[in-house]
């Protein structure tokens, strides 16, 4: 039995500590800590059984029955919240991105790399049965060697402009899940990005300086091109799609509803809208991810999402942007080069 | 090159004419004789490049050079004409059903027996894609011993109450192209029938001593259980569906559509209708089984639907109006008794 | 909170003791009672945290903490057990069917009809989101009114023949789901059923006295007619889909997979099988079964699945044992009245 | 009726003489001209009523009687024949595409519009049910505000490399049908194209000089983007998908299949491949184009492939092979501008 702690316990800290308590029969989460811990957040930790509810994380790496800890705080916080925890010997999970700066990711590999402790990043889509489907038939040779792989990716409704300000921009904040998804299926690297970005959903979007709209062409090290669309906006929901194709056949994954029933009438033949978004749609990959952090640490394997796999999106991303910002294709090199890489 | 006379050219002797005159290179139709041929048929046959328009179908029978003839007149005309046809040496294919009473089939039959002529009946859905592939699967083993047989056959609107009244009754009309579907996909003959039917679309059509709705359970020879559903009413077309399940898998097919778009929305993700009716839905159904009755003739082979498929549908519906109006299971058996069969 | 006490913790028994623990987050399981509890089934109790293990279930009637008692022990102590729980001043959630045999049913009716308890029979399939969906679109008059039901429920594989011979026969043991499903998804009562029965899966069942493969014909109060087909080995899998067809339209559900993953290459395009039994298939029907319960008991409201419920399928089940038996439609009434009802 | 004369009868000619006397009552084929006809290709003409047969195109273009010309000879005689077959007074359909080479493009269009004939030219995916389908949503407003659009062209088999070194390269070949569809549903012109070749299926169509694999990224003037996936190899079949998504929605197209049947077994859930290639999958199209044409002539109404469609997709294409040859963007401008358009 592993005992956990978690620090922040905004909605997907919650949804963690739910996960947990339902489908993860070998941890239990000890304590929470939040700085603006308040009665709704204590009251939840109580129904959830936990035991110790904090406003200073330190509490929770100082408790030496908790062997880990989930990283569910701001995204500012999760590059050094992630070094002080190993530093206090507790594996870590960290929601993704470990961070927008480069250099501060560097200093988690390399705080990570000198400890034998486990360190997992939330890209939870790993962990969903329809990517992970894609990556079996592709890991066994269903689809021969890799030529294409391409990547929808939607959201429902596009986030506060507040938020778009601090979120890094669309490639670091939304496409991250698909560079990290490119690289998962394929089992490759990015070489080389060109990424096309438009607003077309909402101005404010642009007047804050980020895209709304792109499309994103990747070169990858074993000779596949990866093309990824997103949008932020999709009125008829969360459309996450992928396909994988090669020179034995092809994989593709299509949306997931609440129900397959289908109404047949003189409108036509309608099915229901994909589930609403991540919260509803990656729901068990969410405890899946989890699940696997925990069993990681119990077996002392590798984790299935690595600080390495935590850092490469960043830099794909990176290219994504400078790569609109230029109007030309941009290396990973390029981007990994200049941060000494 | 057959040459061909087509007797009745109303709608679907005028299907059978531009059918052969695009799609069947070995035939051309020579004559086409209506009683009530008018401008409108005269300058339809004129605009087919067909040379004679007679309003004596005595004129096609008595004509050396054509060799075949279409009997596309009204119903209580196919079995004499049949007869007529044969008499002069002609092969004949005839719209179903050959007739409503078994002792006038009977007469066909022997006639055709005694004859070396070919004789096909207008079962249709014999020669679509979609019927054909189920076909194909069961005949090469796909789905192994035959266990359930599923139709569903839905009209897209009812006809008028004049047709209800002369059309025999739903089963003689309607589903009799389904009692030929359970024959041809099993390659078995129907033993009992048990039928429910109910007017649940137009009142008119209760008090014309007809049904609108019905669900038909046949035992069959092989073992097998088959179950038709029929409705004269679906608002949202044609719906034409069937299925066969057996001890090593199930073959199924749906519904056809003018196009397989798809318009996901905030309502929801929404197919076209299935194709309205019978013209649109089996249109290249009815170029291939005269292309196959020609064919036959050709190459002095059986046709694919013969004189006893056009007897058999006839049996199994008298048996189903019989099970409706007594409330049991009536074999074939005993109709077939009843006509010294 | 709810307490709950489980009698019988065999395969179904730990499925609801789960259920609760992860999803039903206001009841608790506070004992169990098996006669044949054993190290493997009290280690079960203890990972859920359940504090009390017996053998005999009458210490959990007797303990006045427990609310309500799941029972979960073989078919033929169903209904003396629900009898005695009520006495004893439990609400009740009983597995299906309560009995076999009508009479002691009877008497479940009329002790639940007397107490002020809520009483609950295992009907999973109404809390399964796909025929729930169906439900709603019907209940909504999205379909108008109804004409045609069809239910296909096949199972992966059948039973043991030791399982067979005390089963009560596919009428009482698996369509009985079905028959439940007409009823909720019409909203209206069954009054004639003519069954086809065959044994086309294993001999040694039609020698155990059963059938493994029937279609099955049901008139409704409503006008309607529903039929269900089913079959004890399905080779592609557990085969749920369901059907209403109405004046205003159609729907229908189909099967869920483990993914929606299709492989598209030289052979076809190949997506994955159903999911393969009921226990995936329904594991949420499960939870949200129990859950239903319990609200009704929190909220003083009738459950969804009330003692008639439990009743009327195994009328009509008996009404389809005996159209198989004497090869004729049987009206439920002919049922009811032998029994007095 | 309109008369009409084929230059060129080898696979295409055939196929347009053939849907002519099929599916265009209004027209008829009175000549056709090859250099190389021969015993087959004369019997072919003759098997369909064609009363003339040249080696010299010359003597179609001098046929008083005949009004309109299909061309359908070698590439290289589009451009030359398109300019004699209008200076003499003949409506022309050009099979794609009109030339590779711009200027000589230019003066086709020249000569078109200093003429009042008809010129069309043979993008037949515009007269396919499906991208027909996907057309009228868009231009009927049913997605709103076109934001991101993606054609998939993938086919069965790779020409062979005596073609693939004559054929202009991927993108001026196979892509150029594609470019055609993105000016088609989007109804805007395409500024910039950013193109990604490599060569996964053969190396010899490297050698060649060409690329096998690409993926296209095209800015639209209407502020949206579009992305093309191709390959000249997919196991599965001939592999022709589109969508176009909007800020109201999104509709998508998917592959024809000969049935719709679905074996499900133990292996899984069967479907069959995509039409084999563009001969199967684009029959009815070709009929349709050629059809439109004539209506077009017969009507006096603007054809719905005009001469400057022959022109467009062109430029994009040398866009789209600078833009691999660079690894840079290109702009259609910079292509129009170097040919002084």
């Amino acid at each position: 039995m592993i005992n956990v702690g978690i620090i922040g316990v905004g909605r997907i800290g919650r949804v963690h500590g739910e996960s947990i308590s339902k489908f993860v029969p070998n941890a239990r989460v000890k304590a929470v800590a939040d700085p603006f811990l308040n009665d709704n957040s204590i009251a939840w930790a109580k129904s959830m059984g936990i035991e110790e509810t904090y406003t200073d994380y330190k509490k929770i790496l100082a408790d030496p029955e908790i062997q880990a800890v989930l990283i569910c705080a701001s995204t500012d916080m999760h590059s050094p919240l992630s070094i002080e925890a190993i530093q206090a010997g507790k594996h870590v999970f960290c929601e993704k991105p470990i961070d927008h700066d480069v250099n501060k990711i560097k200093e988690v590999l390399d705080v990570v790399a000198k400890s034998r402790l486990k360190y997992q990043v939330g890209f939870n889509r790993r962990f969903d049965h329809n990517f992970k489907a894609v990556k079996e038939a592709v890991a066994a040779g269903k689809i021969g060697k890799q030529q294409i792989i391409k990547i929808t990716s939607r959201d429902p409704e596009p986030p506060s402009i507040d938020y778009v300000k601090v979120s890094g921009g669309i490639f670091l904040d939304m496409t991250i899940h698909d560079f990290d998804m490119v690289r998962y299926l394929s089992g490759s690297e990015v070489t080389e990005v060109y990424a096309v970005g438009s607003v077309t959903v909402d101005p404010a979007i642009g007047e804050a300086g980020d895209v709304d709209t792109a499309v994103i062409t990747l070169k990858l090290a074993n000779g596949a091109t990866a093309v990824i669309d997103n949008c932020r906006q999709s009125v008829y929901g969360y459309d996450q799609r992928a396909e994988v194709f090669g020179t034995e056949g092809c994989v593709a994954i299509s949306n997931d509803s609440d129900s397959n029933a289908v109404i047949s009438n003189k409108d036509g033949v309608t099915a229901e809208k994909p589930m609403f978004f991540f919260l509803e749609r990656y729901m068990m990959a969410y405890a899946n991810e989890v699940k696997s952090f925990v069993d990681a640490i119990e077996n002392d394997t590798e984790t299935i999402v690595n600080a390495n796999d935590g850092l490469q999106p960043v830099l794909i991303g990176l290219a994504a942007k400078k790569s609109v910002e230029e109007g030309r294709p941009v290396t990973i090199k390029e981007i990994a080069d200049s941060y000494g890489l």
